[in-house]
């Protein structure tokens, strides 16, 4: 399909991108994305992972990132360069570079993003012929072609868009389907807008958008050394948007990826909402959310639609906010199963036969709320796991 | 088997036990045990989860230690009388002061410890004539019966002892096969001793001990509402031991016990254990070694027998350890698969077909080191759990 819906990166005008087959996957599935931001402005912001163990194409990127401009971004799938030494620095570095030679950019302002396995070398001897291909073959309707050929074991290619009234648009791609974690994600997301904005304003959105959205999902628990976040602007539309708008636009475009993130986890069955309320401060319903996503008791249960509510205390239990045990409220799709901490509503009465579930952590102990998707844990996820690099 | 290495809590001289099946669980299996401290000696110490959500047999036997002093311990198994409110608490109490009733005790000097599903109140129609029953068919070799009424989703029961040239023995039992956590698992265990010790010496042995043994095992990175460790001291060998070799004593029974959990983890295929090396601090490397147990893409891949030193990376690099990304080393089972943060041996060289398996992550950032244990992430594991409740 090419319909508007999955222009991603190309939603917005002024962008052009190209996904193509380099080589770099054994399987010959397409591996190689290239997005330019043909202008007028260069303008861009990034977020990149919280691991101190960083891909050298995190370290190349973030310090592109700081000049505030990006020219193109080139991802690759079929290899995360991380943990490779001086050496895959070297890899990445001469990627930008070919970029740069292809379509006459300076590198400096060329980001670089891979993902795959860690501690592998990349096949720079198909890499970079690659990058000549997709520079041939950009376009403004590539965006789709893009967001195809940054996927691992994603099982759908992940697209959104949002364009305002004002003639504006944000739109953006991601690829990410394990490894999802706090502070981002084993995930590459690219999000282009035509607006008018500078980097700092680019930085502050997306920084807001991706604190309630990328950082509020945890399929695994597992933190990537190449999550990747890019925001750029082109100011093709013209317009100077309204701060707030866009902020929201941008918000509501990352929610959308990140919702897809959760929606195509590896193995999952459930796609889990966790809303902890009443908490005395959000950063405390973050946590107590986060706790009770990552209890892989809970998410086991949850895959046999057991509303095991006892593990969702014991996950809470673990914590540090402000709760008195005697008075934690749980329900499970809205059947109040624990109430004071004790038995609550006949646990019969939950139906768990959905895809979506929801569970409520009322904690009493304030006004802040938070919420968090997490997935089950299957069979499936370790299957796909135990032979991931063999 | 009543052999002497069967005895478990009955080795040490002084103590009586019985294992029997009251109907608590509807399998029809043992699921109620007595252990009785004839003396001379009472003394007692005691260590229980550090979930702030506790089971009413954890607040009331922590009362109990208090005063130092045990002369009997109650388990039972199919259920954990958790979450249940005052309702569960006088259950609680009501079960201490049956055991004092029929043996002639003071109910505050009895422990009571209870494990299996949350959030159900214990049947006591059955529970209270069990204690009855119980007491009825205490004996001096009972301790293997005791043993084999507390196992839940345990496939053995779990028992060990150490027998001094001087004449004293310190023997146990544990029951836990998932759940395991830091801090505690849930685990049963109670330990008894015919030396000579008061109960503050009796503590530090116990708390030294399950420092290094109960609280660095880690099946599932979840933390129960019921861990309890007893320790009790007859002192019928009359016997006042060398507090040293006491000591170690203690630590290697809860050792042996530690490791008879982690080889019988639920689900699990491979018992993998994890030193971390070369840490600025002995607390840093025991956060290294929990954050690498804890990895469930790492705990799959060492399912699948895939040496994804990758992971171990990523895992190390969400800790705020001391060290240098580019100085990392991790070897799986002795082959250096990562040096320097990078590409190490070649890592088809790593025989990962044996059940047990160890990681090695050298942080060369000072002289600590820790070892922690975990099990690798199964299918087995998952459909144990998705159905645990219904």
């Amino acid at each position: 399909m090419t319909d508007d819906q999955n222009l991603g990166v190309t939603a917005a005008k002024g962008f052009r991108a190209a996904g193509i087959t380099a080589g770099i996957k054994a399987s010959g599935t397409p591996d190689l994305a290239l997005v330019v931001n043909d202008g007028p402005s260069l303008a861009a912001a990034g977020v990149f992972t919280a691991n101190r163990v960083k891909a050298a194409p995190v370290l190349w990127s973030e310090q592109v990132l700081k000049g505030g401009l990006v020219s193109a971004v080139v991802l690759n799938s079929g290899g995360a360069n991380a943990c490779t030494g001086p050496l895959g620095f070297q890899d990445t570095h001469a990627t930008a570079e070919k970029v740069a030679e292809e379509l006459k950019l300076n590198a400096g302002e060329v980001a670089v993003a891979s993902t795959g396995l860690i501690g592998v070398r990349l096949p720079m001897d198909v890499l970079l012929p690659g990058v000549a291909t997709a520079a041939a073959e950009l376009s403004a309707t590539g965006g789709e072609a893009a967001a195809i050929a940054i996927k691992t074991t994603d099982t759908v290619h992940k697209t959104a868009q949002v364009t305002s009234p004002a003639g504006w648009t944000v739109g953006g791609m991601a690829k990410g389907a394990g490894m999802l974690a706090p502070s981002l994600a084993t995930m590459l997301v690219v999000l282009t807008t035509d607006a008018d904005l500078d980097a700092p304003a680019l930085d502050e959105a997306l920084r807001g958008a991706t604190r309630t959205t990328f950082d509020r999902i945890d399929s695994d628990g597992c933190m990537s050394t190449n999550d990747t976040v890019l925001l750029l602007a082109s100011a093709a539309s013209g317009t100077a948007p309204d701060r707030a708008e866009f902020d929201e636009a941008v918000r509501t475009v990352c929610a959308d990826l990140a919702r897809q993130l959760i929606g195509d986890a590896e193995g999952a069955s459930k796609e889990i909402r966790i809303d902890v309320t009443d908490a005395a401060t959000e950063e405390e319903a973050v946590d107590v959310a986060r706790v009770i996503g990552r209890n892989n008791l809970l998410k086991c249960a949850l895959h046999g639609e057991d509303p095991n509510w006892g593990r969702v205390l014991a996950a809470i239990g673990t914590t540090t906010a402000a709760f008195d045990p005697n008075r934690l409220d749980v329900a499970i799709n809205g059947v109040w199963v624990c109430r004071d901490g004790g038995v609550g509503e006949d646990r019969d009465l939950v139906d768990m036969t959905g895809r979506e579930i929801v569970i409520t952590a009322r904690l009493n102990a304030g006004g802040a709320t938070a919420t968090l998707w997490t997935n089950d844990l299957t069979a499936d996820y370790v299957h796909e796991n135990s032979a991931y690099s063999t």
